[in-house]
């Protein structure tokens, strides 16, 4: 298989060279197939979840998973491997626990908010007051809140686009706020997340100045489900909630970049990547194990080209997505004035699901076209909307960089996301190959003919 | 709808006063129908897991159940409720960790089996080594496992009858006495569950006099496959594992008895139940507040018959089943020389769904056939097996005691079962309904005609 790949690769760069759009899309069809024929992106998730597991920022962790990285990167045919420093607060997990003390009396799963402070010495006993979303909580007089534990029991729908996301978290990442603009002692939220496994949901939340800080965690969706039928019943429910949690110092990781250096216009970069870090409870293997694999298996293959592209494919595994978005807003800082030389930047960060979309802004037609021309074959429909670039590709599209968005399926994605349930064994193998052939197709015929596509200006 | 339902039953109740086998049926129907309305089953499940919630046999959980129980009893309408008391050891849960120290150090999801000593003041610190199943380890040399952790990998199989947790069971019950034998630490299991999900499944394992007891716990199937991939890369994988658990004294709980007192043979009883203690790591919402609330609701809808039926429905909520079957042994026991005046036995204890099959050992043929008809029409198959009694039940079969077995669908039920994901979301109403309908009508049946049937003697 692998040399009847490397032949006709080697036709089709061949063809390339003689400069058609033709031969760009046939090369890019090549590679689109040999990646279904199976990829290394399976066995590259399996390295880092396994080798590293959780990968929480600022801990030993984070820089085992670096020098993973850059292993990985040269052990692929990387021909350029460097770091990027990225410096961050850090957080730190230790024991979190919760108990109906009464009238109940049962232990409840929890988990704190990404950057929660901890109960301290004492843990914290108060009655629970229920919201059924941010705004009413929001809305309500403080004396029914002052003294007590502010719980937020807003559900998130499962939507294939995660669109019902970005309406659910608002209760994370400003309940705490909220809650203690309004006297409460903590805040507890319903997992932002679909699933009804007993997993709570980890994810960042913020303080503001001015505004006392709380603990703030989230009960499993089973949990809540739990308080609310405990609450339903008309009695005060009384909850201790210990966190063993809060900021611990700084810490300076790095951006992990893996480069196939462009032939001709080596300058010019097409940007993919996804985060190295991950979340603590779980090993990362979709958030963002695969994403990470899959580009740097789509790189690898346009690495094994006989002819590589005219212009340097660069994979970047961000450090500290999670917590803040770190390395993509270290990187947009170092490379601000480089914008015009990165041809498109696109990010997998979305699970480990099929891509069914194409998306872009700011290329050519011509480009869009051939990708979408390579890509229809693997149930990819080319959709004239701008979608999403993703975090860690959105601080270079705001200074102007044009983006591509692979939209992956992401039906199951919050049922996984952020918990102890994100491990391997939700990586199906096949599907990680669709995706590697999708952002190799894609990468590849950015690389060669530019922004504006092979029939344009060279 | 409950006025109709009156009618019904006081008409149907009218014919079977009669005394003919099908006005036996015909109110049998009419209970069927009745349940397939609506139950309470749902409800009783609701209130067990939320007001008492996990319920491990000998903690202050287990009296709060025995309480609900009683109280549950009267609301329903049972006009005899009563206690017998079962004596146990009790064996007590504290925190519980597992740590990969080298190559590749990240922490593991376990849970210690219900039995084992903790690992005491210092933690168990060794290396893993790795054998298939139980017979694997067993054959060994002592060489290979002396001063290690023997990790037992095998695996359990998802069926519809649960046949192959017989087959897995093994290495859960005696892998640590296998282990001990050849020089063990501590024994770790692969989860005897069929799920993907991060769960570490628990249950009883044994000791054995003459051999030296180890801590014996569980990994959640996605960290059996991980420390499997470790093992695979060829390097010593050391292991840190702590689990503050043990014995820790007696405890009298209680079997706790609710009657629908038959109208001519009062002493002569038909015996359903569950068993009301539970595992403390979910809520025990399908093992088994289902079982318990399936045949508190089918006897309660004969109680509310005009008519009752000549023998006496006995529900039980059998004490402690799960640590070793005490509560079944108690009542076996205590009612050894009452064995010819029990009709028949039902136990509702493999989770939450339909029934599929009636099967029965020791019943007249006329008895099996009615219930057939009556059960038909739920989607109930009368298979010619004897089925298995169950554990609860099983005891008084030893003794000669006919039962009856409603085999349900337990595909899902080895992904959840002894788990923290055992909590109320997993149970659908209306599965449950379909089941209390089963059993009213099978109960009823069985008061009412005895154990030869209808067309028998009286």
């Amino acid at each position: 298989m692998r040399r009847m790949f490397a032949c006709l690769a080697l036709l089709a760069s061949t063809l390339a060279l003689a400069g058609g759009p033709e031969d760009a899309v046939k090369t890019a069809q090549a590679l689109r197939d040999r990646a279904l024929a199976g990829s290394t992106a399976y066995a590259i998730t399996e390295s880092l979840t396994t080798e590293v597991g959780p990968r929480l920022a600022g801990t030993g962790a984070d820089a085992r998973a670096v020098a993973w990285a850059q292993a990985k990167f040269r052990e692929l045919g990387f021909d350029k491997v460097y770091l990027e420093p990225v410096t961050f607060p850090v957080w730190r997990r230790g024991h979190e626990t919760a108990q109906v003390l009464a009238p109940y009396p049962q232990p409840l799963v929890v988990t704190a908010l990404g950057d929660s402070i901890g109960t301290g010495d004492a843990p914290v006993e108060a009655e629970v007051v229920q919201f059924p979303d941010l705004a009413a909580l929001e809305a309500v007089d403080d004396d029914r809140v002052r003294g007590k534990i502010a719980f937020i029991a807003n559900r998130m729908d499962r939507t294939k686009d995660g669109s019902d996301y970005g309406k659910a978290v608002p209760a994370r990442s400003r309940g705490a706020v909220a809650a203690a603009k309004k006297g409460a002692v903590a805040v507890l939220i319903r997992s932002i997340g679909t699933g009804s496994d007993r997993f709570a949901h980890t994810g960042m939340m913020r303080y503001e100045d001015g505004t006392p800080k709380v603990p703030a965690a989230a009960l499993s969706n089973p949990d809540a489900d739990l308080l609310t039928q405990m609450l339903r019943r008309g009695e005060p429910v009384r909850l201790r909630l210990a966190l063993d949690v809060g900021p611990d110092g700084e810490y300076t990781s790095h951006n992990v970049i893996g480069e196939i250096t462009g032939r001709e216009l080596a300058d010019e970069v097409v940007l993919i990547g996804g985060h190295l870090d991950s979340w603590d409870l779980g090993t990362g293997a979709v958030d963002d194990a695969a994403g990470i694999a899959i580009t740097m298996a789509a790189a690898a293959l346009i690495g094994e080209l006989d002819t590589p592209p005219r212009r340097t494919v660069r994979v970047v595994a961000f450090a500290n997505e999670e917590q803040g978005i770190y390395g993509a807003n270290q990187y947009a800082q170092a490379h601000a004035g480089e914008v015009d030389r990165h041809v498109l930047g696109a990010e997998s960060d979305f699970g480990a699901d099929r891509i069914y979309a194409l998306r872009s802004k700011g290329i050519g037609a011509d480009l869009a076209a051939a990708m979408a021309r390579v890509l229809e074959p693997l149930g990819i429909a080319h959709e004239t909307g701008d979608g999403d670039p993703g975090a860690d590709i959105g601080p270079m599209t705001k200074l102007g960089m044009p983006y591509v968005n692979l939209a992956q399926d992401g039906t199951r994605y919050f049922d996984l996301h952020h918990t102890a349930n994100d491990t391997l064994d939700k990586v199906d193998a096949k599907a990680l190959d669709q995706q590697v052939a999708a952002y190799a197709a894609m990468a590849y015929l950015a690389a060669q003919c530019g922004r504006t596509g092979c029939n344009g200006p060279p």
